[in-house]
């Protein structure tokens, strides 16, 4: 086959500041999935569009090139409206994890395709591993059954959905293209679009902990996925959150289920509380179900039921004891005061050297590994007295991770100015 | 071993605008060289230096790196002194021919590394292979000795020189990354500071037919390489010179020797003859040799006896006829007037097209196949007569040659004012 166009001409375009043509972007994106198109060709071109940009038309384009690259999937055959939430990655964020059954609980079902975590961040699927029995990988026809049945289902993604953005993501990864957000937002709206979902709520973190550490950065990706996925048929909404400081008072696997477990039952932190309903009404909203107050699922135990009948559905048990890792470091508070700064970076980094998380693709993750909070900004604390605790099953990993903390929290005198979960809505 | 840097992070240094250090420049030259770091990582950062620059400091580093990736020669112990001479490429560039022999028979040798032609510009050594028996390969010790004894050789670089540019020109070609302003000048002044010439003339063309089609980059291109060459020691002087226009009568390989010998023997093309004169002055002047005037020695037939001697010494037959293309178009001018514009990409590349150049590396080029003027800027032509002579050994090479052509001549009124060979000095 001749090839319609020629990989240096259609990077020299980008780099000298030109807009791409529809059927370039359709060229070098099918070219470079089938290999046309070198490893070497496609990173000098993702680095000059992280330097001159891409507009709004452009971006849509390369979206849907990456779609068309792959399967997608149709839940129209369910009984139920649908609704998927994608959050890009904050530290302690196990907010899918009540998130998903109270959002079945109350009428819609929940089709949550995730990833495992690479870095700081930690990975939904890894969380859901530490639970004994729970498998991550279901066909489709499993996936849909037990979406009609259920309502929810978390699991992982199939290799079909959007290949194209599989492959890029992968060269993005080590030729320091990740941070370019035209690629960013067609990288996630590729897949959330090639899902098949009829709605969709966005969290789109700011702060030390996430990958946007500025407000006006995170806003654009923001705005820039919103109109992606409104201008493919899909309901989007995006709440802006922030990640200064982690999530709850858990950071690992293990950890973070218990804690999902607690919220589920009506406990749990205050900010995990608030930030599962603040998306779970955007949800429902965007789905069309008006109807229904989260809150109520969530004290009637309705939301919980739905848990363990996912949780089960997919081999696990949700009444086996969570594994522990077998050693525990403390930290302590080095004066009496309150903790007016608690950074969501370090102690994301402390958790992942810890052993949550993994550093290359394939790696293992421990269980139990993880940082689990005595205090959270604005909290008093006494010399002495733990501030947090450190788990793992290799303590060789301890001085690393309190390195990692080293200078991430503060004590003083009075409280600090508390940002609020939610900073901004878009949509 | 444990590498010191990781590639990603030298990227998002220069991608994020900051000063690449040293050793990382160090670091990231050589391990491209060893296959540590991947094409892909190589040509995201070269996008990334392309768009973001870099400074004086950051280049001389970067040109040291490449020239320790390979061997230096050492001219030292010729009892010469010598000058070497650098174009950056142009249509009907045979100044190197009469240039090399006219500056040894002033007294300064004239080891004159050169390449073979890729795109419309042509090549130094298929030009010189038009020469029945001449050949363009010589071992370091053949060159040293016909260096002694001739004062002139014009050979092919070795492999030795600086492989780390030959590694990253590959690469540049391919990823739309040739067009930066510190690669081209590093690469150029890395083999030249590797070959170890006591001096060095640049000519930096601007126009149409050269790689800098305004004056302002070629000047920026021509100060750079200067800098780089006065600092690692070599004298090094640049002439910006005119390639709106081809130089002399002739673009092609054999019309080219052809002419160069003219010039040699007294006659030539004005220009032809102005440029290698110009040359000729800055080299002797770098070279400290100010008491000789090459015209004399041009004129006296001095540097035709190096001609010979040169040519010989490497195989060649200096009075052998020059092969000849078996077919002929003539281009007419269409109305009487004045030649007030003729475009020297446009003849480039009908030169090319016609077999004188070569598309990928390795083709065969055809001796005899070019371009033939018989008109310049400035000459009054009459409608029917002979404009220029197409030369090929396949006729099926014309129309696309004739293509090339559409639009690159305009006849008028008034003849244009006329620019000048030499547009400016830096040095």
């Amino acid at each position: 086959m001749r090839e319609p166009f020629d990989a240096p001409a259609v990077i020299a375009a980008k780099r000298d500041r030109t807009k791409l043509t529809g059927e370039q972007i359709d060229w070098v994106v099918d070219a470079y999935t089938r290999g046309v198109v070198a490893p070497e060709q496609m990173s000098a071109l993702a680095m000059a569009i992280l330097l001159n940009g891409m507009d709004r038309e452009e971006i849509a384009r390369w979206t849907q090139a990456m779609i068309d690259s792959g399967e997608r999937m149709d839940f129209s055959s369910l009984s139920w409206p649908t609704a998927d939430k994608h959050s890009t990655g904050g530290v302690g964020d196990k907010i899918t994890l009540p998130l998903a059954p109270l959002v079945a609980a109350c009428g819609v079902a929940v089709p949550q395709l995730s990833g495992r975590g690479l870095g700081h961040t930690g990975g939904t699927l890894d969380k859901l591993e530490s639970i004994p029995g729970w498998r991550a990988s279901l066909s489709n026809e499993e996936m849909m059954a037990q979406l009609e049945d259920v309502g929810a289902v978390i699991c992982a993604a199939g290799a079909g959905l959007a290949p194209a953005d599989k492959k890029l993501y992968a060269l993005r990864d080590v030729t320091g293209t990740v941070e370019a957000i035209p690629l960013i937002a067609s990288s996630i709206m590729s897949k959330k679009i090639a899902e098949g979902t009829g709605s969709l709520v966005l969290d789109v973190k700011v702060g030390s902990g996430a990958f946007m550490k500025d407000e006006a950065n995170a806003r654009e990706l923001a705005e820039t996925m919103v109109a992606l996925g409104t201008d493919a048929g899909v309901t989007t909404v995006a709440l802006l959150t922030d990640m200064s400081t982690p999530l709850g008072l858990t950071a690992g696997n293990a950890v973070e289920v218990a804690e999902s477990v607690e919220v589920l039952a009506g406990g749990g932190p205050a900010d995990v509380v608030e930030l599962t309903l603040a998306l779970a009404r955007e949800m429902l909203t965007a789905a069309g179900k008006t109807d229904v107050d989260p809150a109520e699922a969530l004290a009637s135990g309705a939301a919980m039921d739905v848990w363990r009948r996912m949780i089960a559905a997919q081999g696990g048990d949700p009444d086996a004891p969570l594994p522990q890792a077998r050693e525990t470091e403390v930290v302590t508070a080095p004066a009496d005061g309150v903790l007016t700064h608690l950074d969501a970076f370090g102690v994301g980094v402390a958790a992942w050297r810890l052993g949550a998380g993994r550093s290359r693709p394939g790696e293992d993750v421990q269980a139990g590994a993880g940082v689990v909070l005595h205090a959270k900004p604005g909290d008093t604390v006494a010399a002495g007295a733990p501030l947090m605790a450190l788990h793992t099953d290799t303590p060789d990993r301890f001085p690393r991770a309190l390195e990692a903390l080293d200078g991430a929290f503060d004590i003083g005198d009075a409280a600090p100015e508390a940002p609020g979960v939610v900073l901004g809505r878009i949509g």
